[in-house]
Order: structure tokens, then C-alpha cells, then sequence
């Protein structure tokens, strides 16, 4: 296993004066996927749990439905090179290049543009309830788990939930990561998400919104910042977005009615 | 001018209880930027200085180098397009939607993972040295001037800097875009950025790291964390990187010649 952190020497100055020392960074660590021999992406990502992260990346970018079509997962974490193999064409890989070839950018705008993904994406019917007390214990939890945050400053946290525990956690340098990696380890694992929460740590946007609405996911909290394409899509799809979770505080943008208050 | 941030209704519920109130969330606009008719990218970012994000993008990715190849640039912020007419043939164009067709990704790996991009960069000769309260108060500075993350917490900022005060400053939902938007500024407006000191409110990965060293920037300032590559970059391009400052606490993790202690 590549390690997540890495000790570098630094200089630090405070008002004491200077030191030399050492300081703990977050690795970042390209990973190429490779699907039925077809080079797709290279991601810069966390080097752990590569093949949840490949699984998951293929999943929200709809190139695999279901676990049964995973033939092979090879993971070379020496060379960064995740290959998964399915029983499935490329037709759908051989899209996804094209989306990517007009759309691709830092936000990974590549899936939401493609209008007939969104208008495809059927509306999250989960009658699920949360109380915002469980709520706040939830994010609380989620704090705590931070591990290498709390290291490093320098990943983002998602987790699975259901209304009283974390089910799944992940951390990586990239948001949109963070949640592939919850969502690749639940195909592998047979984890069900109807009906679960996704935790993040990161700002809510469009292309993040719709990873949940995919895996049919109710309640999507954050705490940091929504925008407003998020809290658009929220709306239409059913999810309810739930921002600034901070203390004893908590903006819902979208589908209230699965928030009972205090009590 | 299409707005930055938009109002939305919320439920927000405190230890207090529940009301019903408004929110102002920033906004997330789709940007596609068609160079001589040949559409490269479509990028998701904050709407306003849309031609210098069009400018610094293309400068970034070396499909521009200097004002005088820009024949026209014509910017449709209601549509969310970007025309920019050069001199210059669409070969690197081409060479760009290949790269980016296997390297693309949430991290907008594709400049990095290039070799050639990063063994053709020259290192950075700047001789400029800072002293360590002068880059306190620069970021004291810097912090007072970002107004949408004050509204929204959902934008990054950057800075053009001399060693005394703020010169280019920018705001953007990627932080990609506000080092971007900064150098397009520079390049429409003719300031030299040699000498110069580049703040930045989020983390520095090996791609911001190069797009600053592209430009020759000898000192990197960021509030956030570094990551590995972002150091090891920093190190042989010979860009003097600050991470973490807070208060009166800084990290020099290269180069750290061109920063004078206190005093």
C-alpha cells in the first residue's frame, strides 16, 4: 500500500522566532483507468482504495451498473494504473471520450452538461425522515473521523449514513473523489444506498448533487456552501441539501419536509 | 453582467428553532471556450471577468502566449460562451483535446502529466525576497478584500502581489479559475507578473503549482495546505511555496532563501 501522507522538511516562522522541522502533506497520486483496455482518465487523487475509487468513477459516470458486470479489477499502485474489465461493449466508454473531449475541466462539468443525464435522472422518492439532532450527532461523528485532515489540511471527508451511524467513510484530496470511493466500495461490497445520507466536507455543487441523485440517495449534507446549480438540481431531483452544518446550526435548501426540527 | 451569487429561500434551524429565510448562494455558470471555432472546454465557474478567465485558461495550457496573437475575443454571458480568435494555428489545439482526452479529471491533471509540460519549464531566477510581516499583512489584506466567500463561503480568491500590496485580485467557485483569471487579467491589461507574488485562498496541488511557475511567479502564498507534488514541483522550479499562514504562523516548504524572518 502507496502511503496517503508524506514528511517533508520545512522552515516555520512564528512570532518566536524560526525553526526547522519537519511538516506531515497529503500525497497526490495520478491514477489512470483503464476500462476493457481503453485508457478513460487520469485522476489525481489519494493513493488508497483505488479500485472502490475506479468502480465508483465508472458507476457515477454511468460506464457500469452493477457489480455482476465486473469481470476483473486490476490495481497497480506502483504504476498508478487501476484496469477493470466488464462484460460490457465500450459503446458507452467510447461517449463518455467524446462528453469529456468538449466538457472535461476542474469541476468535472462533463456529466451534468450532458442534458439527457440529467433529464434520465428519476426524481429520489425515499420517504426517510431525520431528525436535526441526529443531524448534528451525525456531522459531529464525521468530524471526529477526519483523520487525515486533521493531519494534513489537505483531503475531503465523505461518508454513508443512515439516520444514526457512519456506514462508510472515505477521505481523498478531491471531493468528487471522496464520494466515488464511498460509492465504488458500496458495489463491492453489496452495500444498499436507497435510503442512505451522504456526509461530505466539501462544497455542494451540480456534478456532486447528481453523483448522489444517482445512487438514489435522499439526503445529501454538507459542511460547507451549496451553489446554486446544486440547490436547482436538488429541487428537481428530490434530494434534500442541507448546508453550513456548524454547531448547532443548519441551512436546508431543498425538500425540508425530511427535517424534523428540535424535539 | 450576469450575477455572481443568486437568493434562495431556506429553512434554517437553530438551537432556537426553525424559520423560514433567505440565502444568497453563489453561482455556478458553465463557460465554454471555443478557440478559432475549435470548441475546447466547457469550464464551471463564477460569471464575471469571463474573457480573462478565457485568456488565462488558454495562456495556461500554452494555446496562448502573449495579447498581441489574440486577433478577437467575444464573450456571450448569457449563452456561457467564449470565442477567442488567434494568429496562431489550432495545432496545440489539437495536441490539448488529445492530453486532455486521457488525462483530464477533477483535478485537471492534464498540464502535469504531460512530461514534456513540466521538463520544458524553465525554473523561476527571481531574486525577490519577502519579509515574513510583509506576508502577514499581505494576507491580512488579501482576506479583507474577499467579499463572496464573506456572502457565500463558496468561492476561492487569488492575488497578484508585490512584496507591499495587492495588485490583480479575483474570485471564482475553482480555484483553478482564480489563478486563472488573475493571469488573463495580466496578460489584457499588459502587467508583468516577473517579481511578482501569487496568494491563493486554497490548496496548492502540482497544477497550480505549475501554472504559477508558467508565469514565472517566484513566490506562492497560500492559506491552505500543500500537497507532495505541489512541493516537489516547487522545489525544482525553484518557486519559494508558503502554506498554512495564519495569524502570525507560516510553513516555507521550498526555497525558503527568498523569505526574511522577523525583524
Amino acid at each position: 500500500m502507496v502511503s496517503e501522507v508524506e514528511r517533508v522538511p520545512i522552515l516555520r516562522l512564528t512570532e518566536a522566532g524560526k525553526s526547522t522541522t519537519d511538516d506531515v502533506v497529503v500525497r497526490e497520486f495520478p491514477l489512470t483507468i483503464i476500462l476493457n483496455n481503453q485508457e478513460l482518465v487520469t485522476l489525481l487523487c489519494s493513493p488508497k482504495n483505488l479500485d472502490y475509487l475506479a468502480v465508483g468513477f465508472l458507476s457515477s459516470e454511468r460506464l457500469l451498473k452493477s457489480k455482476d458486470e465486473i469481470k476483473k479489477i486490476m490495481v497497480d499502485d506502483r504504476r498508478g494504473v487501476a484496469r477493470v474489465e466488464t462484460e460490457e461493449s465500450n459503446k458507452q466508454a467510447d461517449e463518455f471520450l467524446f462528453k469529456r473531449l468538449i466538457t472535461s475541466g476542474c469541476g468535472r462539468g462533463a456529466s451534468f452538461y450532458s442534458a439527457a443525464d440529467v433529464d434520465g435522472q428519476v426524481k429520489v422518492e425515499s420517504q426517510v425522515r431525520i431528525s436535526a439532532l441526529d443531524i448534528f450527532e451525525l456531522v459531529r461523528e464525521f468530524q471526529h473521523r477526519s483523520q487525515i485532515f486533521r493531519t494534513t489540511g489537505g483531503v475531503h471527508s465523505a461518508a454513508l449514513c443512515d439516520t444514526k451511524s457512519i456506514l462508510v467513510f472515505s477521505e481523498d484530496i478531491g471531493r468528487h473523489n471522496a464520494i466515488d470511493k464511498i460509492f465504488g466500495e458500496c458495489i463491492l461490497k453489496d452495500i444498499p444506498t436507497d435510503d442512505r445520507i451522504i456526509v461530505t466536507s466539501g462544497r455542494v455543487s451540480s456534478e456532486i448533487l447528481l453523483k448522489a441523485a444517482k445512487r438514489n440517495i435522499p439526503l445529501l449534507i454538507s459542511k460547507s456552501a451549496p451553489t446554486d446549480l446544486g440547490v436547482k438540481l436538488a429541487n428537481d431531483l428530490g434530494v434534500t441539501l442541507i448546508g453550513f452544518v456548524r454547531g448547532k446550526r443548519m441551512n436546508v435548501y431543498s425538500n425540508d419536509w425530511r427535517v424534523a426540527s428540535h424535539g
